[in-house]
This record gives structure tokens, C-alpha cells and sequence, in this order.
């Protein structure tokens, strides 16, 4: 990661009203603590979406929503192109904070309202049209996997089994989606942008503006469950336990040590999500089942962990007296953005006398999956201290307007035509040949 | 605890077809495991209640149940005169045995009805009446607290209090309850016993059939919260995280360690029941609320665990960046019953040539509600390899047919007027003055 620039805050006049929106939009499921509870297709994320969708009506696009609640809205200027599109996702975790996704998805709009402008004044010659979308359930902490829509609209997930997934109370998406008027649309997208706050705190540190996304961290997503036996919890000699919730303890303890064990700040270790059976405060659990999620910027890293990993079950097993089963649900590998975006942004924010550097991604995105189907720009703004998924979650307004600035002239520069090669395109959509 | 008798298995003659009785009894709420769900007030054993009733009306006793649904079955032999009562639950844990709490309560009915024979054949004289009871709800898994109807009926729970409990669905004890015809009786109790498995392996690994239990462990129960911050589980970099299920982990593990720590035997130690906030798999969690369940034959033994823990707290809240709050939600100290009842238990055991011993109860048990009330006798059977609130949980034919044995001939004494002054009662039920 090289810095491109020296430190320095900008704080462009916020002309085209972006804060005001963003605080309008922050009171869709707005909590006590500041922040937002807007889960995917909750009565707050349905609010969001409602206005949402009169904003973007208001500001001349035309709403279409696709089969899984993928909501775009479309401005068109060249008969027949496909479409620059630009977006995040409003939807959020429980007790979250105002900008994750909902920042990407205002600045989406703002800058493609503004490219319309710059479009009709003459300043840009449209070779392609401009979108914004909201991507469905970005988040997956109601309806898992996380990023279900654009998943569903890269073809990467199955329609059907996405609309299949239930929530804890067994309300399925399908039954969820029911208020939204969806349809079978297909929009046809030559390249694809996305801003997002950066959840961690590099460009803090750094005191730099704009973050230009070049590759995600590797991962290994699991899903643990410890079998042990049911027994009394006051009766039972602690030689004869096999106590399921023992073993997990001590298991989220190990993936714990793995992260003081290996280089500073290489590995990301979490256990978040538990069911224990029965649950009861007189029964020793039978069954522990729990999430492991592990993250590095080097997959020799991610190896060396998933190999320690390993011994360490073996031992927790004989300690605890349990069996561990261990199911790898999700890995990938260190993945790269096209080159060819990080250099229109790098250009852009320079343009603009915006510092920038580029960075690395830990959190997935909606952009993870589009940059595997169109060329994508991902970018970051500071969070303040790092916190994400917390209602203390936030960004410095300068930099938030920076953001909508700098996403407007990477998308003023696609729809002329950049990082496109005039013909290519890709038809979102489960339907898809 | 002194053995009084060499061990010696006798196998008495099921004369009064309790076997079959019991093979009946465990086809309410049957599991494919071999054991039963039977949790208070569910269908199962709203099924288990009703045959029960019948049980006890086809054998001539008058059946009441009482506010908080405790089931009794009424023998008179001496007009006016309060009972000796005798039971146990038939409610369970989820998936839990065919004998914790059943075995009682179809022991203490076989036993009335033959002590009922004996009046009538004249080989006993009845000084007091006698009563079988089926306690509402001791296990309290589906609803808390345990030992409620014992609780209620004996004035250490507010009735209206029990009636409010909801289950996790929401349900009230009051609302399941609704299917039982209940009625403000109140029963004249002067003294009583119970019989159970004994949930441990003392009497096995010694090859005894009869426990006489003289005291309960001591015993502190907590509600532990561990207060943390949400945060991005692939975002955050580990040394800003404030983890609740970390610090709740490392919790769990010092809980356990602290049983390795004292003299071997003398701490049970257990955390089984635990619920997770946001319980998201990209949200570290903020909250983790669980408890913690600490049981000491030796009360200094149970000081000294409290005093160690609250060490380990301290230096979990540093390494986990996280705060816990523990709250004392029960504590007792060693609980004696009463001598005269063991006394009665272990003259009667001599004369029935069956071998047994003082034991102390780890467990809590109706008995521990009754015998703040009347004089009381509580005795154990042995349990196969000590394991319990598992399906699996056993115990040997010939040692069930002995229980009933020995149960029928401490009754028919107590009818005749032993552990009782000849004048003390106790008015079971909630409206008491």
C-alpha cells in the first residue's frame, strides 16, 4: 500500500444537498443510541425503501425492482446503452450505525443526478446511461447468506434459494418481500461503482481521504458444531462431563490465541453466533453450534491458521471430552479489483486534489461480486476510530461530502466511457442465459 | 457418609406391577432416543397428567389439583386427620430420562395404594391419612424458576409471580396451565417423603441400593452478563475489539478451571445456558447473558470458589476489554433433613434387609420445599453410570422394585403415626395465613 499524496483534508461545499438527505434517511429505523436497526425487509427497511424509491422518482429516474427486491432507478441518455451503475445497500445489522451501505447508496444518487446535469449542460458526453441501486440484504445477519441480492443478480445464488431462506421467527424472504412489487427485470450494466465507509481505521491513522479498494482479504467462513452429552448440571461428577458449551468456550478462545500467536494485525479471528441445546440452567448443552469466521491479508497466513486450528481442536476434544465437526462454508483468496479502476479513481481523487491510497477491503461488498461480472471502482471514506456495526459508527461530514464528490467524477468519467471497452455488458439477473 | 451395611443387591418381587406401570408411563412424550420430553405443562405432559388422573381414580383416590397445577391423590383412613404425602414430578428436561422425577411420583403411588391395603387388612393402624402428589414444573426448563408448584404450595413463591413466567414463545404458566382444571385446594400435610434416582454414581460405584439423604449441597447460582461493544467481525482489528462472547469464553473456562483447582470432587461447576447479542455472524457480539451454577458439599470450599472467581473476573475484563456483572440469583448453604426422617429411613432399610447409606443430595428436589414444612424423608435408588437428564439415563429392574419396597414400608409407619408429634400441620397452597 503506497500513499499517493500527503495527508490532507479537503471539505467541498456540499452542493448538491447531500447531508440534509443523509440525515432524513437516518431517521428510517433510527435507534436511541444514534445509529439504525433497518434489517433486510423489516417494516424500517421497507420505510427506507419507500422513500427511497419517491427520491429517486422526484430526481427523474425510473424504479424498476427485480425478483430478489433489488431496487434500481434508472436515468437514461443514450438510446439503447447499458447502464454505468452505482449503489450500496440501505438495509443494516441490528443496533447499527447510519452510513454502512446507506452512505454508498445516497452518494449513488447524488452523484448520478449530478452526471445528469453535467450530461444536459453539455459537460459530459454520455456513451453509456447511469443507475443506482439499492442491493437487497446486504447485510445477512436476518436472512443469511450476507450480499443475497447482487449474489442473486451475478448468478451466483439461485433465485429460488434465496427466496427459500427463513429468518429465526420462520418468516421467509419470499413471505418478507411481499410488500415490494417485484419483477422479473433484467438491467443490462457495462461497469460498476461503489463508495463505502471503510469500517476499520488505516485511512484514519493515515489522514487520508479516499481509500481505492484493490483487493479484499482472504477468508475462511466455518460453521463449528461441538457434540457433547446432556447432563445434569449440579448432579453430574465433572469427570463424567461432556460438556458441549466447554468445548466451544474453550475453541473461541483458541481462535482467539491464534491472532497473538501469528504477525500482529495478519489474522481477523471471530466467533459471533451461537445456539447452545437445550439451553437450560439445569442441563449440560449436548450441542454447541457456532460460526467461525477467519480473515488475513496473505493466504499463507490464512493456511498457517487453518493448520494450528487443527492441533488445537485435537486437543480441545480430549479436554472437554466432545467432538468438533468443522464445515468450511465460505473461503476465498485474495482478490483483486481491475487494475484499470484503481487508476481512474487514483486519477480522479488526484484531479480533485483528494489524498488517497490504496487499500485493501476486510468486509465483503455488494462490489465483491459485481467486479467478477463488469469492470468496478470501490472506494472507502474514514470512519471515525474504526466503528462499524455499532451505532457509534461515523464519518466526518468533510469526508462523507468528499466521498459524493469523488464518486461523481469516477462515474462522471464511466458514463463517458471509461473502463469500458464499447461493447461488453452484463444482463443482471437469476434468469440469465 | 458411613455405610451402614455391606453391599448386597436384593431383588424383591414386583407385587404390585409397578414395571408394567412404568413401561406405560414412559410412552408419554416417548423420544427415539428411549427417553422422554415431557416440559411442564406441554402437551406431553398435559398427556402424562391425564393418564395419571385415571391412575389414581381407578385405584379409589380422589384427584384435586390445586392453583399452580399440582396434582394430588387423596386416600382418607382417618376422617379429619391431615396426610402423609408422597411424590414427585412427572414433568422433564427436553430429551431428557424415563426416571428423574416419574419414578417417584408412580413409586409413591404404588406405595399409597399398598399401605391403603394394609389399613384395610388391619396390619396397620392409621394415626394420618395419606396423599401422592405430582409437583407442577420442578424441572424449570420451560419455565423458571424450578421446584415452582413445591415453591408455591409451600409459600416461597408468590403464586400470581409463577402464573406470570413466560416461556421463550412467550406462553404464560397461566395460559398453559389452561387445559387443567385447577382450583384453590389447599391439603393438610403432616409429613412427607419422596424417592428419586439418585443422578450420580456414589450408590453404584458402592453397590448400594438405598440412599438415605441427609443434607443438600451448598450451592450459589449467578446471572452473569458480559457487556461488550458490536463491532464488524471482518473489519475490526483485534485490538480495538471489546468481544462479549470472548470475555463470556474465557469465563466458562475459569469456571470449569477452578473445579481442578480445589480439592478434587468437592466444586461442581457449570455454565449451560447462554443467550448472545446481536447473535449476527458479521456482529461481535455486545451481550452475552448466561449462568453459572457453582455446588459444594463444603460451604468454605464454596467461599473459596466465589473469592477465586471474583479474581479470574477481574483479569477476564482486562484481556477481553469487557465488564461483567454477576448477580446472585440463589444461594444455600448445607441443608439438613430432618434426623428423625433418616433415622426412619435407615431402621426401615435394616428391617428390609436392603443395603444403605447417608448420602447428600447435589440435585435440588421437591423435598427441599417440603422439608422447611414438615418432617420429611427423602431417599435415592442408584442411577446407571450416574447419568441423567440424558436419554439414556437407567436404572437397574431390581433397584426400582426395592425403592418401591422400601418407599411402602417408611409410609405405612409414617400412616401409623412415626416422624409425626401428633398434632403439627402444614396447609399446602398459596393463601395460607
Amino acid at each position: 500500500m503506497s500513499i499517493e499524496q500527503a495527508p490532507q483534508k479537503t471539505a467541498p461545499r456540499d452542493s448538491t444537498g447531500f447531508l440534509d438527505d443523509f440525515t432524513t434517511l437516518s431517521e428510517f429505523g433510527h435507534t436511541p443510541g444514534g445509529g439504525v436497526d433497518r434489517q433486510a425487509a423489516s417494516e424500517a427497511d421497507h420505510a427506507t425503501r419507500a422513500w427511497w424509491a419517491e427520491w429517486l422518482t422526484g430526481n427523474g429516474f425510473k424504479v424498476v425492482t427485480d425478483s430478489i427486491g433489488n431496487m434500481f432507478g434508472l436515468l437514461e441518455f443514450v438510446r439503447g446503452a447499458p447502464y454505468v451503475l452505482l449503489g450500496s445497500h440501505l438495509d443494516s445489522q441490528p443496533l447499527a450505525g447510519r452510513f454502512d451501505g446507506a452512505y454508498g447508496v445516497l452518494s449513488a444518487g447524488h452523484a448520478a443526478r449530478e452526471v445528469a446535469r453535467r450530461v444536459a449542460a453539455g459537460e459530459v458526453e454520455p456513451k453509456l446511461n447511469i443507475a443506482v441501486v439499492n442491493w437487497f440484504n446486504e447485510e445477512g445477519s436476518r436472512f443469511a447468506p450476507s450480499m443475497m441480492g447482487s449474489a442473486v443478480a451475478t448468478g451466483k445464488l439461485a433465485l429460488e434459494t434465496a427466496l427459500a431462506v427463513r429468518d429465526h421467527a420462520g418468516v421467509s424472504v419470499a413471505e418478507a418481500l411481499q410488500p415490494v412489487d417485484t419483477r422479473p427485470e433484467q438491467v443490462r450494466v457495462a461497469t460498476y461503482g461503489e463508495i463505502h465507509i471503510e469500517q476499520g481505521r488505516i485511512l484514519e491513522n493515515k489522514g487520508i481521504t479516499i481509500g481505492l479498494v484493490d483487493r479484499t482479504w482472504a477468508a475462511s467462513k466455518y460453521k463449528i458444531r461441538v457434540h457433547g452429552a446432556q447432563a445434569h448440571t449440579g448432579a453430574t461428577v465433572m469427570a463424567d462431563r461432556r460438556d458441549a458449551l466447554f468445548g466451544a468456550a474453550l475453541l473461541i478462545t483458541a481462535a482467539r490465541e491464534l491472532t497473538e500467536v501469528l504477525p500482529d494485525g495478519m489474522l481477523h479471528s471471530s466467533v459471533s453466533e451461537m445456539e447452545v441445546l437445550p439451553n437450560s440452567p439445569v442441563t449440560i448443552a449436548r450441542l454447541v453450534e457456532m460460526n467461525l469466521d477467519l480473515r488475513s491479508p496473505d493466504e499463507d497466513v490464512l493456511a498457517e491458521a487453518n493448520r494450528l486450528l487443527d492441533e488445537r481442536f485435537a486437543e480441545i476434544e480430549q479436554r472437554a471430552r466432545v467432538q468438533i465437526e468443522r464445515e468450511l462454508t465460505h473461503h476465498w483468496g485474495l482478490l483483486a479489483y481491475q487494475p484499470e479502476g484503481v487508476e481512474l479513481s487514483r486519477d480522479t481523487a488526484s484531479a480533485l486534489g483528494l489524498s488517497h491510497t490504496e487499500i485493501m477491503t476486510v468486509a465483503g461488498h455488494d462490489s465483491t461480486n459485481m467486479k467478477d461480472v463488469v469492470p468496478s471502482v470501490m472506494l472507502f471514506v474514514p470512519s471515525i476510530e474504526g466503528i462499524s456495526h455499532n451505532e457509534a459508527e461515523n464519518t466526518e461530514a468533510s469526508d462523507s461530502v468528499a466521498g459524493v464528490t469523488m464518486l461523481t467524477d469516477v462515474a462522471a468519467r464511466m458514463v463517458g466511457g471509461e473502463l469500458w471497452d464499447g461493447q461488453s455488458e452484463y444482463l443482471l439477473g437469476p434468469a440469465k442465459g
